[in-house]
Formats: C-alpha cells, sequence, structure tokens
C-alpha cells in the first residue's frame, strides 16, 4: 500500500468512498430530492475533540478528490494536492481533511446523469437546479454522517468559495474558519452573460435532446466544447494568455489563411475544449451555472451584504489575485467591507499573481504562505 | 427629397452605389480575386482641389451606410450618423466623406454571398481570406474611381481603425491624416482566443456544411447566434453592462430554477443574437476574424512596431476609452509610442467612458468635441 512514485508530502493513495442518504433533501426550488449520495475522500485524521476537520469545497470542474492519487489510477493526483498533505500549508498531520463532490456533479455524487428512483432512467433534464444553499445542506448531512459538528474551517475557491462563505450563514455555528479565495458574492452581469453564452451553446446543440441525451445514445459535445472554450478564456488573464502563448503560430511559419489552427492558442484552446467535452455531463454544466447565477446572500436583505454576513460566527480570511478579471479582487473587497461593517473577524490578503481566476490552483509562495500561516494559528 | 423626419445636421435621404472593377485584385493569400465590386456611399461634395475626402472604415458589423438614411427605407439610419453630417464633428459642409463595405463582407461589397464567376454559384467556402491589406488595396481602387488621389484624413473605430493605420502603411502618399479610435496593433492571445471561440461555434454548427450552406438553403444560425453572444460581451465594459442590465431579472419576482430565460442580460444577448443571425454571414463572420487575428504591421519588422510605421506619412490622432477591455489603452498607447520613436506627428486621447469597446460609437461630448477640433483643424 506504499506508494513510491509519490513526492514527499503526498497524502499518498486514497480511496474514494461514497455515503448515501435516504432521507429526502428539501431544495431551494421547492423540489425534493428523494435521495442521493455524496462522494468524499478524506485525508489525516479526525482527533479525539473532532475539533481539526477541514471541509474543502471544488469549482466547476474539480471533485472529491483533492490530494493523492489512487492505487488503481496512479497519474490521477488530486486538484488541490500541492495544498494538501502532511507538511503542507493545509496540513493533514494536523487536520482531518474532507473533499466532497457536490451534489448536481457528475463525478460520483447523485446527478442529472444518475437515475433517477421514479424511472429507473437518468434524471437527464427532470434533475432539479439546485443552489449553492442546497449544496451547503447536503454537505452538512455528510458531516452529520462522519460526527463532524463543528468544522475548524472551510476552504474553497471561486464556486467552492461561496461555499465556503455559505457555510457560515446557513450554518454559523459550525464553522469556525472561512478561507474564502478568489471570490465574488454574487455574479456580474457579465459573469451571467458569460455563462449564459455558455448554456445556450449546449442547448442549441442538436445532440442535446433537451436535456435527454442519455436516451439517444449521444451527448451535446460541440456545445460543450464551446462552452469551455469561453470558460477557459475568463480563467486566464490576458497576460498569462499573452505570456504562454503570444501570437505564437503553431507549426507553421506564416498564417494559413484558411481555417486549420494558426495560432498556438487555437490548438490549446480546441484541445481544452475536446477533452472537457469527452467526460463532463452538460447537463450539469447548465446547473452549476445557474447555482452560480443565482447566488446573492444579500438578495434577502435588499442588497446590504453587511446584514446578509452579520449572522456569520466564522473568522474569515479572503484572498484575491491581482490579475483574476472573472472575480477581480474589487468583488472580494466587497466581502472584506461588508464583513467588516458586520463587525466580523476577517483578514485580506490580495496576491500579485499572472494567473488570472487560476492563480487559486497555483503554488505560488505567498499565496500559499499566507494559508500555511493561518492554519497554523487555527487552535485545535 | 427632402427629409422632414430626419433631425437637423442629417446628410439627409443618401444613395448606396456600386463601384465594380473587373481588374484582377492580388490577395495576400496569394490567391487571386477575379473581378470584385465595392458598395458605398458618399456625403458632402469633393472640391476642387479634390483635398476634402475622408474614407470612414466599417468594423465587423458595419457597412458603408455611414450616415443618412434611405428613401426606401428610412428608419435605417447610417451607422455613425452621430459623427458625419452638415455642422457635426466630421462636418460634411466642409468634407466630402465616403463610407465603403470592405471585401469579404455581406452588405454589398463582393463576399462568400456573391457568385463565384467561375461557377456562377455562391462563393461560400471557395472565397478567399482576405486581410486588412487587402480591404485597403481594393479601397485604393475605389479612390482612383471617385478620383481621389489623396485622402484628407482615414478613420475608422476598431478593425476600422486597423484600415486606417494600414493605410498610412500601403499607401503613405495618399493619407494626409489618420483617425485611429480604439485600435491595437495586432491582437492579444486573448483577442484570438475570443475569435476562435466564436469560429468554432459556427463550423462546428451542422448547418454549416464546411461553408457551402448557400447550396443546402440554410444557414449555421445556431453558431452565428453564438459567436455574437459572445462578441457582445466584449464590445461592453463590466460596468457598463452592470449599470445597463445589472441582476435584474426579466418578468419574474425570483429565479425560475429553469433554463428561460432570468436575467435582462440573458434576454439582451439572445436578441442580440438572434438579429445578427437573421442577417449576417457566417463565411463573412469568419474570414474578418482572421483578418483581425492575421492583422501585424511590425511582423516583417521583427516585432518592432516604430520601425513598420516609420514609411507613414501621415500625422495621427489615436483616441481610446478607459473602459474598453478588448483593445486597451495599453494597446492605443503602443501605437502612439511606436509613432513618437519613428518621428511622426501624433495627438492621443485617452477619453474617460464607462461604455467599453463600443464607445467609440458613442455620442459622449469630449470625444466628439476633440474630433470636431482635430477635423477643424485639417486644411483644405
Amino acid at each position: 500500500m506504499n506508494a513510491p512514485q509519490l513526492p514527499p508530502g503526498s497524502v499518498g493513495l486514497v480511496e474514494a468512498k461514497k455515503a448515501a442518504f435516504a432521507d429526502p433533501l428539501q431544495l431551494t426550488s421547492g423540489a425534493v430530492l428523494p435521495q442521493f449520495e455524496i462522494a468524499y475522500e478524506t485525508y489525516g485524521k479526525l482527533n479525539a475533540a473532532r475539533s481539526n476537520a477541514v471541509l474543502v469545497c471544488h469549482a466547476l470542474n474539480a471533485s472529491h478528490h483533492v490530494a493523492g492519487s489512487y492505487a488503481d489510477d496512479p497519474a490521477n493526483i488530486g486538484w488541490w494536492d500541492n495544498l494538501v498533505g502532511p507538511g503542507k500549508p493545509l496540513d493533514t498531520n494536523r487536520f482531518f481533511v474532507v473533499g466532497n463532490n457536490y451534489i448536481g456533479s457528475c463525478f460520483g455524487s447523485t446527478g442529472p446523469a444518475s437515475p433517477n428512483p421514479a424511472t429507473g432512467k437518468p434524471w437527464g433534464a427532470d434533475f432539479p437546479v439546485v443552489t449553492v444553499e442546497d449544496w451547503v445542506a447536503a454537505q452538512a448531512r455528510l458531516a452529520d454522517r462522519l460526527g463532524i459538528e463543528r468544522f475548524a474551517a472551510l476552504i474553497g475557491g471561486s464556486l467552492g468559495a461561496m461555499q465556503a462563505l455559505q457555510w457560515t450563514l446557513s450554518f454559523p455555528q459550525r464553522v469556525r474558519h472561512a478561507v474564502v479565495i478568489a471570490a465574488t458574492p454574487r455574479l456580474s452581469a457579465q459573469n451571467i452573460a458569460f455563462n449564459e453564452v455558455a448554456r445556450q451553446a449546449i442547448m442549441t446543440d442538436p445532440d442535446f435532446h433537451g436535456g435527454h441525451y442519455y436516451d439517444h445514445g449521444v451527448v451535446p459535445r460541440r456545445g460543450l466544447r464551446i462552452a469551455r472554450m469561453i470558460g477557459h478564456i475568463t480563467y486566464l488573464s490576458d497576460d498569462a494568455m499573452m505570456e504562454k502563448f503570444g501570437r505564437v503560430l503553431r507549426g507553421k511559419s506564416g498564417p494559413g489563411f484558411g481555417f486549420d489552427i494558426d495560432f498556438e492558442i487555437e490548438s490549446y484552446l480546441r484541445h481544452q475544449g475536446d477533452k472537457f467535452a469527452s467526460y463532463f455531463d452538460a447537463n450539469t454544466y447548465l446547473r452549476i451555472t445557474k447555482a452560480l447565477d443565482y447566488y446573492d446572500p444579500a438578495a434577502e436583505f435588499g442588497g446590504d451584504l453587511a446584514a446578509a454576513l452579520a449572522r456569520a460566527r466564522a473568522a474569515f480570511l479572503v484572498i484575491s489575485f491581482t490579475s483574476d478579471w472573472r472575480f477581480a479582487s474589487a468583488r472580494s473587497r466587497e466581502i472584506v467591507k461588508a464583513l467588516l461593517e458586520a463587525r466580523r473577524i476577517v483578514s485580506y490578503i490580495e496576491v500579485n499573481a499572472t494567473q488570472g481566476h487560476d492563480a487559486f490552483l497555483m503554488d505560488d509562495a505567498r499565496y500559499h504562505g499566507a494559508l500555511r500561516a493561518y492554519f497554523e494559528n487555527i487552535a485545535l
């Protein structure tokens, strides 16, 4: 069971587990999910006081597989492996770290591709639209199952940060610290616009079949591909893209005067699009973008974010990145300002980084140094 | 022939004309366009010295119809009518203004939907990829036809600005002033990336038929729609979009928890996409974006823009807009810096504007004031 190929600091070989919940889950939309499963992984050990648990929340394209790798698939390294492990900033020698796949996703938790108990066939278009609040409610069931009354910390980037933030509002007493990275308290019109174009690309693909493509043995590959290409542009900064690809031509010395690939950036985007379309579920994509669009904790307080955040009891670490134009630093500062107005405890760091929104996944010394210091100071 | 419905300052009713050229046009790609037509309009009168002509160059979606309206279609006002007319900043009492539709477009000049003389059927996918340099070469033929040896000024925004800039390089002696607005000396990797997603949306639409959709009696409407939606996001600033649409729901008091329209911004984008797909030619879209991607006057000078611009003889006015993130002010400053290094005459204005890239079309007092002053100072 040892994994000699894994670098020092790795959690080693891990196992994905599933927790099944037979009690119905009442959703924000009014719909009810009659039963559901959550895929999860754990790293480190829950201490006797049960005070060292950290829940990691993922963004659009990741999963419960946060760290380590699998015996039967050693190349499949967890998506935040650079952060989580023994001696790493989120140190599994101290913390019991839980990765989870939110409901509606397509990596093991119940989602549109799962069988609908009413029909035995995939839910497809009939799977309800779930919200960030619903994800958090389902995650709370997982916490109950694992015997975690209160988390030492919630942590997430982007959409994951929304979950961490929402935990402090849905279950104020169950979160001691919230680490909110590359976040926004709500999408801007431009953010919604990008999501809508991606959805329209998927929904107008003739292979979408109104969301019941499973029954037709096809997937709306063209739409997913376009959706992912658009997404990728928003994850990277203009500068990072220029630095990485520039105007370098791919395998040619001059323009091709046709519609094959001319530039490296075109090759990169097509490749990312093709890869994504080969494994990601289109109905999941549609629902995740809607959850993003809808999320707005201030809405029920007439837009007053400070009033909305006043019920949080956690201490916060908010981190943003200078080159992130998807959820710019100004959006994080809205959260910080509201927390201060609500007299909550908050630290804020703006990291100088060229990578854009995706910087939250990077192994940056200042960024990881800040996270390490924050976690070291969490008393267990 | 009077047009009482037109506001004061309008050029009034105008007529679109066509100039046919029987001599082949050698294109940058190596291909030859055997013959072509250019659609154009003129406003004001060419003076006896033929020294007052101004050529207006358009961007992606506009045409030769720059000002005024048509007797048989009075609601069809020219796209830059707020700028061009008697007493307006580009004053047709002084200047002879020429609007033109570049070749490869779909508003009257020869393009992919035009008959291929070799077959009698639409060119479709066989229409060559034309470049900014090719557009300028074709426009020079139009200038010859109109008896214009030398333009008082070239003016254009965005892609139109690239044409104005290229005129000063292709025909240095034929341009006295170049007004280069919301420009870039070459696309960034991000700019190319957005173009590539739009092209992929069109080319993977099953109704594209490899560009020969005319033969099938269909158009790749889905792809065009997505392309336009993406484009629109890049034309507006995040702030302008937030100001105009915010997170306002359309005709509902709460989220719909489905995939119909929730937010106003979604309605706007779908509407823009549908409208565009009903009239714009997909093969034209593909070719214009390639012309944009390829344009890079510094390329043959090893990336040295100053060396490239040294052959210009025109005086320049460069204008950029603070909220333009498609072609940011930094891109215009690259042009200004290179012109200064090349010891050319250049004025530069950065206009404080919230509208993003589309600001070049707006009726902004400071912006139009600067243009008015510049044109007033052009000696005739």
